[in-house]
C-alpha cells in the first residue's frame, strides 16, 4: 500500500500549540517555516533559540525536521516535521562560513535575495536585476557542498535563471504561482518554470492571495485548474505546495517583510498601513488540506498524482537536497 | 581483547596538519579542544567556521566528536574525534537560550568562569568567591538537560564545591593538578578531589608546567608518582589527561588567554610580556604519550588500569555526559 506524505514547504505563522495541533489535525507530516526574514545572524539565532523552546513544549505535535527520513518518522509517530529556512540570506552576512554554520543549526532552504537587491542575487522588486553576483556564485557552490536549498521565490528573473543554470544542484522555488495565470510580480515567467522542471528543481504553490488569480476570491476550482494546466505544461514531477499561510501574525508583521530595517517609510501610497489580506475561504489553516486534495480529484487528477502533488515530490526533493552529496 | 582507547581532554593547540599528524602518530583517539576564551557568541561562531574548515581539509585525519560513539569511530576508522569545549562562558552571553544552540554547534564542555569572576560563578584569581550566581544555577540547569559538560578548572573553590553538588550530573575538571602536589593556585584541593571523585565527575591531569611541581623540571616520575598517590586517595575511575597542551602558539596567546579584552595591562609585575612555558621533556607534543604510558606502568599500574587512566575513564564520561539522559 502507497504511503500517503503531506508536505507544506512554505509557511510563516505566529506559531503556537493551537497551530500545531491544526498542522496534526490536518495531516500535515512536514512543514517548512521561516526563521528569519531581514534578521542578522544573531537575531536568527534568538528565533532558533525560541523554535527550541516550542519543540521542548511540544514533543507530542512537532519534531525537528533535517532530512527526508525525519518527514517518514514523523508520519510514522504522528507528529509535523519542521523544517527551517530564511526568506533573505541576512543571517550569513558576507560571510561565506556561516552557510555551513547554519546549515548545522538546522537550516534546509535560503533565498538569495528577498524582493530587494541582497548581496547575492536581486529581488523582484529592483528595476535592474545583476543575475548573481560574486559573492553569490561563491554562495550557491557552498549551498551545494554543505546541501542547503537554493530558494528563488522572491528573486527577479535573471537571477533565478542563473541560479538554476550555476546551481550544480536542483533549486527551488518555494512558494508563488505562474505568471501566466495571475500577473504579480512575484510570480514566475513560464521560462522559470521550464527551466526550474527541466533542471529537476521543485516548484510549490502558494495560497498568498497576492498569489492567486482574483486574490481571496479565487476559488479552489480555479486554483486546481491553474496544478492541472501547469502540469500539463511541465510535467507532474516538480510541483507540490508551498502555501504562505501567515496564520495568527498582527498586520505589523507585514511591515517587517516588506521593510524590515531598510526603509523609513514603511507605508504604502496611499498612506495606509499594510495588512495581511484574508486567506481564500477554502485555506484558512492547516484544517483544510482535505479541500486541497478534493480539488485536485476534482480536476481529474489520479490518487498517485494528487500523493506525489500533496507530499511526495517534496519528500523526493528532500531526500535528494539536504547534506553533502 | 580489551581495546585501548587515548583522550586527551584539553588542548588549545595552533592547530594545522602537522599537530593532527602527530595526534595520529601518538594513536590519539579523541581530543577536546578549546574554541573560545573571551570570544563572544559571534566571535565563537567564526572560530567553528575555521574549524569547518579543518575538518574539511583533513578528512584523513580528523573527524568532528559529539558522542562517546564517535570516539569508538575514530578509532576503527584510524582518526582522532575532536571535541568542543568553551573555557569561559562568555559566548552564551547572559542568554541562556545560548547554552543548547552552543550543543547544537558542537559545544560538549563549558568552564563556567576563566579566572575572573563571570556572570555564573568565579575565577580562581578573584579574592571572593560568590559561588555559583542565580544565572548560575540556571546554567547549569541547563547543561544538565542538553547535555553538555560543566567545567570547573578555572574556577574558584566555592564555586566549584556548589557546582559539584547543584549539577544533577557529574562535572568535569578537565586539566589541573592537586594542591597537595603543587600549591598552584590553579590546582585543586583534596576536599574538591574528595567531592569531585565521590560525585562521579571527572578530573584531567595537566602536563601545563606551571600545575607541575618544579614546573618544565618536573620528571616524567614525579608525575606519574602524584597519579599514583592520587589514585590511591580518589580511586581509579575518575581520572584522565587533559593536557592543556599549547603547540605553536605565539606568545601573544599568553596575553588573549590571561586577559582577554578586560585589561589594558597585559604585563605582568616585572613588565614583561607573558609567555609559553616551555613544555616537560617528555610531553613537548602528541607523539610522546608512549612516554605517559610508559611512565605509568613503570610506577606500578597494571595495563587495564594504564587503559583507563589514558582514556577509557574519559570515553565511559562521554558517554554518560553528552547528550539529554
Amino acid at each position: 500500500m502507497m504511503t500517503h506524505y503531506l508536505i507544506d514547504n512554505l509557511q510563516y505563522c505566529n506559531w503556537s500549540k493551537k497551530i500545531f495541533s491544526q498542522l496534526r489535525e490536518g495531516g500535515v507530516d512536514a512543514v517548512h517555516v521561516t526563521v528569519a526574514y531581514h534578521e542578522g545572524f544573531r537575531e536568527m539565532v534568538s528565533n532558533l533559540e525560541t523554535w527550541n523552546q516550542l519543540f521542548d513544549q511540544n514533543p507530542s505535535l512537532i519534531q525537528r525536521g533535517l532530512s527526508g527520513h525525519d518527514v517518514r518518522r514523523a508520519h510514522e509517530q504522528g507528529k509535523t516535521a519542521v523544517f527551517f529556512g530564511l526568506q533573505n540570506p541576512s543571517p550569513i552576512e558576507d560571510d561565506i562560513g556561516l552557510v555551513e554554520i547554519c546549515y548545522q543549526l538546522g537550516i534546509r532552504f535560503m533565498q538569495l535575495s528577498y524582493n530587494n537587491q541582497s548581496l547575492l542575487a536581486a529581488g523582484v522588486y529592483e528595476t535592474d536585476d545583476t543575475g548573481l553576483t560574486r559573492f553569490g556564485r561563491q554562495v550557491v557552490t557552498e549551498m551545494n557542498r554543505v546541501g542547503m536549498v537554493i530558494d528563488m521565490s522572491h528573486s527577479g528573473e535573471r537571477s533565478t535563471l542563473e541560479a538554476i543554470n550555476f546551481s550544480t544542484r536542483p533549486i527551488a522555488i518555494t512558494h508563488a504561482n505562474p505568471y501566466w495565470w495571475h500577473s504579480s510580480v512575484r510570480n514566475k515567467s513560464d521560462d522559470v518554470l521550464k527551466e526550474l522542471s527541466l533542471s529537476g528543481g521543485m516548484f510549490g504553490f502558494s495560497m498568498y492571495p497576492h498569489h492567486l488569480q482574483d486574490g481571496s476570491d479565487c476559488s479552489l476550482s480555479q486554483f486546481c485548474q491553474m496544478i492541472a494546466e501547469a502540469v500539463s505544461r511541465y510535467g507532474i514531477y516538480h510541483f507540490g505546495f508551498g502555501s504562505d499561510l501567515c496564520q495568527d501574525q498582527p498586520d505589523e508583521v507585514v511591515e517587517w517583510m516588506r521593510f524590515g530595517r531598510w526603509s523609513k517609510m514603511p507605508r504604502n501610497d496611499s498612506g495606509e498601513t499594510p495588512m495581511f489580506p484574508s486567506g481564500p475561504p477554502w485555506f484558512q489553516d492547516n484544517r483544510n488540506w482535505k479541500n486541497i486534495r478534493k480539488g485536485l480529484e476534482d480536476v481529474g487528477f489520479c490518487e498517485e498524482e494528487v500523493s506525489q502533488l500533496m507530499g511526495g515530490n517534496w519528500l523526493s526533493f528532500y531526500e535528494q537536497s539536504f547534506g553533502p552529496m
